[in-house]
């Protein structure tokens, strides 16, 4: 709700949320449907959504002038979908789990909420139906947020039979909050994989101007019908202006800011390729290839979910582990300050990690070292500290993001003995490492 | 150690560490001198360091052509440093605290060492006593991974101390993993700052010939004597070349690489200046300004050592905030999703983690909220799990970085009673948050 003094001045207006409004305040002016105030909202912001989609905050003062422009329509309902069936089309399933990109606004809430029919979106995208054939799955509806290994299981079977059923690729629209964790996760799990599979999503709804989710789309129809890529990415926008995608390989991916729509940037290494709205590929970098000859995709969808990841700090507590240990966890990946770095001899001993690290080795868990610069790559060799936290038994995981080494290790621990997943961790299986190339300076300082 | 095969070769050459060798393989040939190869290493890459300073490993293999140059010379020395006193420059303290800038490779062992006689620093750098009279003090001698919040103390009082007699500016050399988060602590503990607090370190040992502790060291010197910035910063290299410098806001900078000389980078903000070898500055934002109406300045140095970072991420149990609970923890920083999201309404019931939220600020615990995606602002308005977590309790901490915020917190526990700390977290102290502007698009979906 909006504070008493603005609600008052609404009402002697006979204004309410869903009106076109105009608010002036001194030179500047902004017009636009006035937003219902949230619960957790600051209720002496007036908000509106702009023409170009964009809702804005307007701080209550007292020489505003606003004035109404037009009543409300209230809920808006999106037509229905058209599907169409092209012979000269390649054949691609969708897989909705939900997420921004299958949200609109509700007008009369200003919350966002999620389509429960997921054909929708096609309509929004006219562009599709001249791109490929479309079958739907609506798999599930949740925000990424609330996503765990149970759904990314799901989504891998979901795959699998989208493959069965003579679809030559696949794309998966998702929320954004965790897609890198997704990508990660089906990366590891889908073998033999003989067709693009590509996750996509938006930063705003679709019902804003300046929504990604058309780009995002038509981009990842195109990969998905036409390129041959035979691997997990994710597409989403290349800048932040709505020209073009990349596809990033699914291990290399990481969610880098809140809202833009270029948030998705590759990690220590380059994208897969780029996309634009006509379907221009470009190829960025080496990668794997459909062949005539592939094998059926299966998928290995074990996870152990006694995984954790665990971010050191200065005066960060080491019993941590402890607490991991004692509740029968088999792996934890370390985020790291550097090159790897732990606590190691603190003027403070209870914050030195050395010690905790080899007791949680030595109870058979599995322990990996990635760092919380992101980008980069993590090295045991260099300074004495690494030395110690390597011979302690952490495994140093080269240029792995921490999320995906989260993931990995959780695929690995849910699918193999805890031998040959120690062993494997550091051993490059979906791209996830990036080799050093002989010859090249090290820069091991 | 190197692996037997490789060890066999270099007796039979006569070849120990130290010494000058030339590998040649193919085409391509190497130079320099070969280090010693730690434990954990992987044995069967020969490790040297070339004359431009950098350590490259090259592979083992059968047609190698491996051949001594020149017999090595064990350890070397900096000659002894030398200090001047020069009345047409201002006063600068230098407070040592260990780090890279402050170590060499020790050619024995391979490992990197510290110095003991942090006024070798100033011999390497003769052009410092061009631009500025310095003042070593030699406060610690420690790896960065090691600081807790007893160093940052004995730092901010050093700072004081440094100012009380005299010094016009401060320099802090600090080792680069967790420089960010000493940069935090001193933004907020130093009050009434009165000039310039320049950190400063090095990525590459000053023994290397790409070594950026010469440039990062006469620009903060630069800084320090020269600019009328009345913060705290971070000074260290701009690009990944050797040309010149920013100095970031203390409370808006990120070590974003493990290895390159460009890694501290300004998160949603610009750097307050950049400078140059010759001292040029350039102001790029705003800044507090030095007067000549200054007061003393003083150091709060309580900080709350029971405040915790958590990361949350899928899968994620929140008994962590029970196990901190437990321990007597006053304060968490969650690193939450995309705009600040936690897992809300999981399939599994286990890793919702709204409910123990709630239950831990019940129990009076401050409970901040950030996001793992590092760039942007987290906004607790835009989707309905968002509103969740907010009337759970938890405090939206706007664009204030994870690193910052967990400082921040740790400062205001030690300092102030939990219910101003509360109120405060989320006030704008030392620029790390960054305001909304007025009119300006808020991009909340």
């Amino acid at each position: 709700m909006y504070s008493n003094e603005i609600q008052a001045i609404l009402d002697s207006l006979g204004i309410k949320p869903g009106d076109t409004i105009a608010i002036s305040n001194g030179g500047e002016s902004e017009e636009g449907v006035l937003m219902p105030r949230s619960d957790a909202g600051d209720n002496s912001v007036i908000v509106i959504k702009r023409k170009d989609g964009y809702n804005i905050g307007l701080r209550y003062s007292k020489d505003m002038r606003i004035t109404k422009q037009a009543s409300g329509t209230g809920h808006f309902e999106f037509p229905k979908a058209i599907t169409t069936t092209n012979g000269s089309l390649n054949n691609v399933a969708l897989l909705y789990t939900g997420g921004t990109i299958g949200s609109k606004v509700d007008y009369a809430t200003g919350g966002v909420y999620m389509l429960t029919k997921p054909e929708e979106l096609l309509h929004e995208v006219p562009e599709l139906k001249e791109i490929v054939n479309i079958d739907v799955q609506n798999l599930m509806s949740i925000a990424s947020e609330d996503m765990t290994c149970l759904e990314w299981r799901k989504i891998a079977e979901g795959v699998v039979k989208a493959f069965d059923k003579g679809a030559r690729g696949v794309i998966i629209t998702h929320g954004t909050d965790t897609m890198h964790y997704t990508s990660a996760a089906l990366s590891f799990m889908l073998q033999d994989l003989n067709g693009p599979v590509v996750i996509t999503g938006a930063q705003r709804s679709s019902d804003r101007g300046s929504s990604d989710a058309f780009l995002n789309l038509i981009c990842s129809a195109h990969l998905a019908a036409n390129s041959n890529i035979a691997e997990v990415g994710i597409c989403m926008h290349k800048t932040s202006s709505d020209q073009s995608c990349i596809m990033i390989r699914g291990t290399k991916a990481r969610k880098m800011h809140t809202s833009r729509r270029d948030a998705f940037r590759p990690i220590n290494s380059s994208p897969i390729a780029s996309v634009d709205r006509n379907g221009r590929i470009e190829y960025k970098s080496e990668y794997r290839k459909m062949s005539a000859h592939g094998t059926r995709t299966t998928a290995m969808t074990g996870f152990e979910e006694r995984t954790a990841l665990v971010k050191v700090h200065p005066n960060s507590t080491p019993e941590i582990l402890d607490f991991y240990v004692e509740k029968g966890y088999k792996g934890i990946i370390i985020e790291g300050t550097g090159m790897g770095h732990v606590p190691s001899s603190t003027s403070k001993e209870e914050y030195s990690w050395l010690g905790r690290i080899k007791n949680t080795v030595d109870k058979g868990v599995v322990v990996g070292m990635t760092s919380q610069c992101i980008y980069g790559r993590v090295n045991p060799t260099v300074y004495r500290n690494l030395r110690l936290a390597a011979s302690a038994g952490a495994i140093y995981c080269e240029d792995m993001l921490s999320e995906v080494a989260y993931v990995k290790l959780g695929f690995l621990l849910g699918n193999y003995k805890a031998e040959a997943a120690k062993e494997m961790l550091n051993t490059n299986i979906a791209g996830e490492i990036t080799a050093r190339t002989e010859f090249e300076p090290e820069f091991t300082e």
